[in-house]
């Protein structure tokens, strides 16, 4: 037992603990992200090109909108993430570009489910109508009340709520929030909501004379 | 250095360690909540009572609704945890129970600041007027985009947002969500926007004559 024992046995524990320190950093950092709106209206065009895949024709586009980032670009990259599946549930969907992010996910194979209200899918230039068309599952309410949630989930890992309507009347022109929480306890708690509100509205519970 | 000397420090280091544990369980946990609606029609009479201070006359509530715990009750005890400050950025607010509630922090010394819209303002119901005659300051746009977030913060330490605007259409017969996320980094981008939108709705701002 000489003296360099005790030195010997530091320098070990410092490097097992230099090691852990730099796993732990290495774990990418879950996403905490908080987007305000009105959002000036910016092309995003290339965006969507983009995520077609790498097969994708892409033409510069003439449009007369300004480029660069704002808070519906980076709403846009969220869902554009999903490799597996989205789980939509929102009041009121008329806006054009998220409608047709949601049909490219559905395109790439992503399993995509949308619950919204029945009183707004029947409103002008509801989008409802499109995804249905392009063979993705759509439930409604039945009740008087409003299905008034205005959520997402992508990949069963990233929650993407808050007080945004998906109209661009609400994205260009309101204050509005919407917060990207990569937590499962929150997850997790919207997931089931979703599950519970997907159930209640399947089509067979409908009662056609009330 | 005799055999005992690195039994030794090996104790030391693990009582310092038990304490470093202890100490760290022992913060309270950030609150992390998610409350559904509808909630069903509890009475809250109780609540508001004992949250007027220890001095207050306390009288069993006669009314037929139900007692116990529900989204409603657990909102509005969020709430009256509030000691210092509580800012309020809301669509529509025309919820009694929500009303008195911020009465009752306004009247105990709780620095209540409300942002709303301007239509919903005057909407059948609204409680903005009896906020105003009670004191309390209220800002709203002049936009003709809706101020549509629904978000509260209490102390500057606990964000409370979701769907739901505060009114008892909402809370009865709406699906909706509240998030409770006591996390200053979601906290802080909301008091900003609060400032923001403060701030922009200043009446030294307002057009009279556009």
């Amino acid at each position: 037992r000489g003296p360099w024992a005790g030195l010997a046995a530091a320098v070990a524990a410092a490097l097992a603990l230099a090691l852990a320190v730099s796993v732990w950093r290495r774990r990418p950092r879950p996403v905490r992200e908080v987007l305000f709106f009105p959002s000036q209206p910016v092309c995003t065009e290339a965006l969507l090109v983009e995520a077609v895949g790498p097969g994708a024709v892409t033409r510069p586009c003439r449009c007369p909108l300004a480029r660069g980032d704002c808070s519906l670009s980076r709403l846009l990259r969220r869902l554009l993430s999903a490799r597996r599946s989205l789980e939509l549930c929102l009041f009121a969907f008329s806006s054009p570009q998220l409608a047709w992010a949601v049909q490219l996910l559905h395109r790439r194979g992503v399993r995509v489910r949308v619950v919204t209200d029945a009183q707004s899918m029947e409103m002008r230039g509801s989008q409802i109508g499109l995804l249905r068309h392009a063979g993705i599952q759509v439930r409604h309410d039945q009740e008087s009340g409003y299905m008034h949630h205005k959520f997402a989930i992508v990949d069963r890992r990233m929650l993407i709520t808050g007080s945004l309507n998906w109209t661009t009347q609400a994205i260009q022109n309101n204050r509005e929030n919407v917060m990207v929480v990569e937590d499962y306890e929150y997850v997790k708690a919207f997931l089931d909501e979703f599950e519970r509100i997907w159930e209640d509205y399947n089509p067979r519970n409908y009662s056609f004379f009330p």
